[in-house]
């Protein structure tokens, strides 16, 4: 192991998106290219909102758990991201439109009945991930962000021209996201950079990204096991009717 | 919610293992059945020694959180089991056996660099739940062993039959099991029918349950989706030669 320039460190993080980001997932590329059906949209939409709606409590968790202020000032302007204002207002509402837009019902939804097991187990394991390991790790598994103004371009776009269950409005959660996506990565890749000065704390901030990645690539994976092929549904989990 | 009787308790808990225990999974019967390739019977092999590796952290986090001397020194017989008298022996080095029988290279196993995320996400699951939630909905978390010896059975005559890389020795880890899963699952449900003495208690009982199905089938999806179609390996998994 050698020490990385900052430079070094910040290429090979986005090595890291360029090659496990889950822009590459199959699923990625059904859901944008139009080649879901309305099921599938929903499986995606309704598991996707566990992962939502897990992000503050991901957000609290790093908070409770850094001594500098000047951070968790920062870090908190996530809080009100996704929970908002007031009631009805953020990024949890959000997809609570996405959801009600593509026909679940919002009780059903919230209730996390219909989750698959497979993805409350990465959701969970990425607030985990935050609570167990170094500050600094808990910080860039969320660089993720670096990626995802590019892969949020092309879901809005994609879904947009080819599901005519899919609004403007709809998307409303899409819309917002890029600039804020954009303010919280850049910070974060800053944080890293500045306090990741040997090889060990840059090892350990590269695995934190590939570990984030997996979080995500994962989420697809046992959503397109369940909806896509073999279409084989855990026990107890949501069954569209289009399945 | 109404009160079950004990033994009504008891045929509810079996009912969730007769509609969600992983041996319904159709890696289960692709494995017994011969239908898989060497490449794929490693994938198997080396993702579930995380899970048998993890299970001594589990109960340990159970005997840590137990006031009670008695259920303490019950429960350490299963870390008996898994770690054995000394090296080499117990229920985690038997497992390496079979990775060695099948052809992996023991450190690649432990070093876990090729563990499917998902596996892992599972399996951490299942320690996250023993330390988190009621030390009784930890108790019934173990209770799959309850459905364990039947699928061992299938798998271990299934195996010897199809497989000229499977040897009794290499299976030797099944053979040890089902008297001690039968003895601790009796154990785990008279504890379980004793302590779930309120509607809330029994349904949490219940959940746990299922929980911990999920587990186990939420494992065979991401190695069914990763090695058996569209076998898509997440990158940075194992990849075997034949894949």
């Amino acid at each position: 192991m050698k020490l990385l320039s900052a430079e070094e460190l910040e290429a090979a993080l986005r090595d890291i998106g360029a090659k496990r980001y889950h822009r590459l997932h199959p699923f990625h590329g059904l859901l944008h290219s139009g080649q879901c059906t309305k099921g599938q949209v929903q499986a995606w939409a309704l598991n996707r909102y566990y992962y939502q709606a897990t992000i503050p409590i991901k957000d609290a968790s790093l908070i409770a758990r850094c001594e500098d202020s000047a951070l968790r000032r920062e870090w908190r302007s996530r809080l009100v991201d996704h929970d908002g204002a007031q009631e009805g207002d953020g990024g949890i509402a959000r997809w609570l439109k996405l959801t009600d837009g593509v026909g679940l019902d919002r009780d059903y939804v919230t209730s996390l009945k219909g989750l698959l097991p497979g993805t409350r187990f990465a959701v969970d394991a990425y607030v985990h991930f935050v609570r167990e390991k170094s500050l600094l790790e808990a910080v860039a598994s969320s660089l993720t962000e670096l990626f995802s103004p590019a892969i949020i371009g092309e879901r809005m776009a994609g879904m947009l021209a080819h599901y005519d269950f899919i609004s403007q409005e709809t998307l409303a959660y899409f819309d917002k996201r890029p600039p804020q996506a954009k303010r919280d990565a850049d910070f974060a890749l800053d944080y890293v950079k500045r306090n990741a000065k040997t090889p060990e704390r840059q090892q350990a901030v590269l695995a934190a990204l590939e570990f984030k990645c997996g979080v995500l690539w994962s989420m697809l994976d046992v959503l397109a096991y369940a909806y896509v092929a073999p279409k084989l549904v855990p026990p107890g989990a949501f069954v569209p009717v289009d399945h």
